[in-house]
């Protein structure tokens, strides 16, 4: 059985080089497809594109609205190196580029060297005693493809109790038991309510860019996330997400760089 | 009287549409130009090619070893829109890639909505209690360019007595007085002293990746810098970097995918 990710995320690369797949509304937030998930259709093109298997750094850059569809992905294999390969991505729909990606690609096992640690995830007490996303999920699709457990605190502020910091701690896992991988990692970072929702913030939080970061390949479980923003300034902010595995292993860094569309100050 | 930052970083418009400028030998190490200072020069020529005027965030990756030398910028205008424009530009020399950037532009005087800020600039005590950077500048040349102003334990971790902590925070600005702006932005955050010096590591800490945001467009003076590495894993780090300007206001955050080639361990 493939999983909806997987299917939801397959690439065929078609006569002249480029690669066809689409779009399923399953992802979405009121009609929109979350933009990690998009991402991670690029990102599984630029896998297959490269030599290396594990996609260390890549950005996405959003330039228009996706819509559930049929989706182009055309590549450009940049550089092919020993150690690293570097691919660009960029999802087409109806002859118009909406995203483009660029991402550095290495085997993560042929990287040896120091291990020095600042910080672990941190303890979210019992299972039981967490929460899964109180989300409409009629509306807010992509959450009804994941469990999550979160610290009540984010839980409040997604109901409309902010607790007026910007950071959210949860567990999270793909509903139909599918495993993570790297492909997966802009999708997990970008699945949970905005952490801007904590402040107050009710409304769209676009993303502009967002750059995550392989550091490990996640063993299989939950994966811990704490996403926090530190700076929200003229209503462009930062959303950073740190990503442990069920081993306590970091696997993924991320960073967007996002605008909250309306206010409520 | 011109700079040397921007009589380094000039670019011309060659017929064709490509751009032509040079690396000079002023801002390397031991031979090598600082990876923020091509970063730069690629951004220079983003900003060219824009309607927008502040590069909102720009991403390089590092395909491979620059040298002083002519350079070709070449450029493609992704997309152009009313709030944003997205610009790729990448660094050739010799006919091959060796740096590939995509920036997203904006007029940040277009973005208005709320502020909530958690965090501030670190107060750093004294002016003449701080240090200008220690490092040999017959071999750092890129730190010839700058004066420094750090907290006595980065100077202390770069002349090999590390603190422990990656963290570096300091003051810097131009030694030749020009005041900083968003181009400059990549060659700040990455002027500093490694962060994982702090840690024991003495060696080169290539970098594969830097995305630097523009949050505001800094005032005349000082920058006050804070550099970061808190996971350092299997020798492949990240180096965060926040940039305050003399009036107080986040003017920069960056991030950068580096590895930590040779080990003390």
């Amino acid at each position: 059985v493939t999983s909806a990710f997987d299917r939801d995320t397959a690439v065929r690369r078609e006569d002249g080089g480029s690669w066809s797949g689409a779009i399923t509304d399953d992802w979405s937030i009121a009609g929109v497809p979350n933009g990690g998930y998009v991402h991670a259709i690029a990102l599984r093109t630029a896998v297959a594109e490269s030599p290396h298997p594990h996609p260390l750094t890549s950005t996405a850059h959003f330039l228009g609205k996706t819509s559930p569809g049929a989706v182009e992905v055309r590549t450009e294999v940049v550089k092919t190196g020993r150690t690293y390969s570097t691919v660009q991505a960029s999802i087409h729909q109806e002859g118009r580029e909406r995203v483009r990606t660029l991402t550095t690609l290495t085997d993560l096992g042929l990287h040896q060297g120091p291990t020095a640690m600042d910080g672990a995830p941190p303890d979210l007490g019992r299972l039981s005693d967490l929460h899964d996303s109180p989300v409409d999920r009629s509306i807010v699709r992509v959450a009804d493809r994941f469990e999550y457990r979160m610290r009540e605190e984010a839980v409040r502020g997604t109901v409309g109790e902010p607790s007026g910091t910007a950071r959210i701690e949860g567990l999270i896992r793909f509903a139909d038991g599918r495993e993570p991988d790297p492909v997966a990692m802009p999708l997990i970072v970008d699945a949970f309510p905005p952490t801007v929702f904590q402040l107050g913030h009710r409304g769209w939080t676009p993303t502009i860019e967002l750059t995550v970061h392989l550091r490990a390949v996640p063993a299989p479980g939950w994966l811990l996330c704490v996403l926090r923003t530190r700076y929200l300034q003229n209503g462009i902010l930062e959303e950073d997400a740190e990503v442990w595995d069920a081993s306590g292993r970091l696997v993924a860094l991320s960073r967007q760089l996002a605008t909250a569309a309306e206010s409520p100050w």
